[in-house]
């Protein structure tokens, strides 16, 4: 079999992660996964959700959205239409879900962070590129409010990388572009800890379903590829003196 | 442990499946997991989406809602809010998804079956209880068809059931009710065919990651549950002379 | 004349009046007038809406929808559309309207009661069945809050009922189900309470108007209408000891 | 018993009926029930609703709305909410219903006339002014229709009129203002055709329910009011000789 | 070249201006260039936006629509719609940013001046003549305020006029109107005060670019035409002694 | 007098266009105005707006929106508020008639290109960099049809910039960045052709009204600053070859 991206079955895509990309956002990241480019911006606010107020915990939230272009084909704009699709939603949950998992949020005070995770353009897998750049964008915002004293403890717990995994013409392959990801028979996408532990699993069969072999097959090739990705956000982190 | 329902860890609750619950759609069951209650009303039209039109293939989708008093404190109508939840949408994608995957939706032909997945009574794991319940209000609606010669053959190609599945108090249990859920640590949702083929996998931690063993546990668990909701399902399929 | 349904002019369709239906509303009832069958729901809160914030007093008010396949063709689902329709609204006053005719609003003190009319199955007259049932669970309400000390009277006026007539084939007839209701010149809508007080009279003529005469004949079979449904209200309060 | 606005039981305030009031709609009348002003405009299209489409019938819809500072306390703006409150649908449904009492739809041909009734300036009475305003406009349009040869015979089947009645201080009244309408305890109100059918009848008790002898002492009242109206609306249309 | 209006290329339409047109409003003018006439209410409240709250200012705003059938061809209805449009988004944020020129916002103290400027019949320049009618409305209101002891000194800085120029069949004119509009390569709206300072300037070329000196051109018809425009306000706001 | 930005009163930012910033897009250009990025995409679609089909002739027309962290505080995501704001569609469309401006719709054909002006970083004068950008990804847009075959002649007459110009501390500035701008008491925006011709002037004094000598004086920096764009324009259009 050979893979519509020329890459061996367990390669990731070349990936790229660009600190500070804008300049009012506590947390800028530019995340590349080949094509796949995610602006994702970390916003501290002091106003957490009503069901937390008084609490002294914190919340992480974000929004996803793309850009009306950034896809081969123009997409209505969704504030134009005045609505969030029912994708966009789901995403948007999703990364949301797996940061809070990162941080502690009773070490957060009473803060929110809301990660902006706006796809620049689009090639496969913005979900998972999304969750990896926004967790390196959410770090350079708890150092920020360390460094402005708004909070006296990290709360990072870990990070976390999520990555898509997928059966291809019968065999299980990691980091699925787009032409990669319309022809694959089963899409699975999988956020982990940097210490092993899993957070989100999601696997879909939208033509055949799987079976419980090729599940366990996309486990170990996502596992994998986890850890690649948290090697290269580590490397960000350190790569500037901040 | 003790699980707050009392219930042993692989113990599903009591599990009823009533067909012809109403007068007008082509399906219409009832199902109840325990405490939880779902109607789940298929109905048939020849109109399919846009993008499948002229193209001889159908469509299943459903849609899904909680009335406003189903659960312990009113929650606001969505139709008077104006807009559907972020969770209602994600609900109703994955039932619809899980849907399709129990049909050869080319011998549909150009018709589509919409899965109208309605919460009358809330008590935990209603989207497994309304995937397993749809798919019974599936084959009526498909049998219809057939009586009323809109189908050729039989489209259905796999029952399809749902469960979800968690780790209350360290210990993976099954089918988890509400005050379960609201104490879990892990929320897994397993939809699966009955020739055992996986077809959705959601595993969440919102509280602290889960590991792969305590994954592992839980799959085994799930799939146990899914093979007593198919027999169930086959049960009630059989129950009358249609 | 034969009336589609076989019924005598004056004679209602089979009421049944189900209490305690779900488990989480405070009142909580299935009524079923024929093959129209609506669930109740009456919810209490300490929140009233702003008008009467700090004046003592409370307030009753209704929502109202359909299932979306309660009908013999399946209707779009406002929630998803984002919009209740003019007839929904248009309902949803009337039974809110009603019932408040049927309580002291300053005896409820500052609470609100909410209940929600769902029509499970339609088969005409679902906004009279909706009424006549909803007293029954706003009465469950009422007793509830009295159990909890909520409330140091009863703060219930009266029972109300709601029934239809119509002109059809020329003939008043009393309480239509669907079929008869397409084919009727005119639709009358009739709320009263048990004293006999006229809470609502909504008569229609979208085809040829009516004649006073005919308008005084369709108020006589009406009000025995009314008394037979308030009779079994009763009987349905007195039912369980609670 | 004295009204507030010092007028006899029976008696209307001065109405005044301005046709041509704008330029550009078919049918333009300011009608004023005292000081209640309503700007009904008759708009002529030939595109039918949908259900209508082929059939060779025609139909009447209306539209109501209040200008912001109609009232004596600035409404919001309905366009700028986004939502046309409940109150608003009723009475355009309500329009709409009766005028097309007014008309043979056949004979209309497969044409809409659309009335637009906005409330320059109210003070009580605004949905019996606009219907009885309407009226004068649509006979206006239904000229138009018939010069420009759009029809070939007068679809006008009757007059219709519309007035309030109510009980005030235990009295019947005709045509409440503002002040009556709100401390009336009963409203009333009575579409009817010239010759003497009935349209709409809506009874209203939101304080104590009314008998059946002040409902007919109201319809009494009513009656007579509505005859007036009618010679008014006559008066009015011979008045230009169009 | 001859108007279409035959009118002299710096001739305003016969301008009429109405106060008192409603009874409600603290201020309330009906204006009329030609056939274009525009409700101005202008309503007073206390209630200022957020971002003024506790800051001793004031704030004027403004809300534009258009009736349905104020035009040659009936408009959908917004409300009905649940959207303003564009159009109306930008003439309203213009009239609002014109009329905060005309007043001292310390002044007004604490608060809020709100002008609805309704079309009741448009023959263009709907735009300007609301500015221009709103500013009598908005003194009027201010003298209401004067004599209620809500200000205790005037807040009036200047009257505040608007008119629109063109470029028609290659000559610049004053105030089009719709037939003058549509035919027109260039539309200009001048907003001025009465000491002749500029508050607005918008040119537009839908059609060819216009040149600098046509530019010139237009504003020095558009500046006289304003001095006699606030002729006229002066005179109405003379007319009666209040 | 001294800039807060340091500059000379008519010295633009450091400009920078950068042509084919994404993939996907027929043009797609980042466009820097110093702090200001807008991200500029062109898309060509057969689908020409509703007024126009059947008639030969084609379309420009612009969306624009602002990422919810391009500013210093986060602003709302409009998708998520499911409503554009009244300045997001006063700048759309201002970027739409500009470029409609800068082509012969005849020529386009019945084709519409679309451009999407995405605020990635904001620091002032966001519209005027949008239409300068958009300009630049409109020509590649219409070099690629060209090479397509879409088109057998350049639709294009002239290329188009905008600038702002103010006054700030009394003095007439050119391109003003967010500190001077909130700062300035006129802002003005000024989009010409390269020929000279003017497209369109708009000129705002929300704070004190600015005088025709003012106005005189804006204009020529703004004329200034416009050569300038176009020359940069001309030079990133004949950077590359294609």
């Amino acid at each position: 079999m050979q893979r519509p991206s020329g890459r061996a079955p367990a390669q990731l895509r070349p990936i790229k992660i660009t600190r500070n990309y804008t300049r009012h956002a506590e947390g800028s990241v530019l995340v590349a996964f080949g094509g796949t480019k995610v602006l994702c911006n970390a916003s501290v606010s002091s106003e957490v959700p009503r069901f937390l107020r008084g609490r002294g915990s914190g919340w992480i939230t974000a929004e996803y959205g793309m850009l009306p272009r950034s896809t081969g084909t123009r997409m209505p704009r969704e504030a134009a239409k005045g609505k969030q699709s029912g994708r966009t939603v789901e995403i948007q949950r999703l990364i949301g879900r797996s940061l809070r998992a990162a941080v502690d949020l009773e070490k957060l005070g009473e803060n929110q962070i809301t990660l902006d995770c706006d796809v620049i353009q689009a090639d496969g897998g913005t979900r998972t590129a999304a969750i990896t750049g926004a967790c390196v964008a959410l770090v350079d915002a708890l150092r920020h409010m360390q460094r402005e004293k708004l909070l006296s403890e990290d709360p990072l717990l870990n990070l976390v990388a999520a990555v898509s995994v997928g059966i291809y013409a019968g065999q299980p392959v990691l980091d699925l572009d787009y032409p990669e990801d319309s022809g694959a028979d089963t899409d699975m996408n999988l956020v982990m800890a940097a210490d092993g532990g899993m957070i989100e699993v999601q696997g879909t069969a939208e033509g055949a379903p799987f079976s419980e072999k090729q599940f366990a097959q996309m486990l170990g090739l996502g596992k994998a590829g986890i850890d690649e990705l948290i090697a290269l956000q580590k490397e960000a982190l350190e790569a500037r003196g901040d």
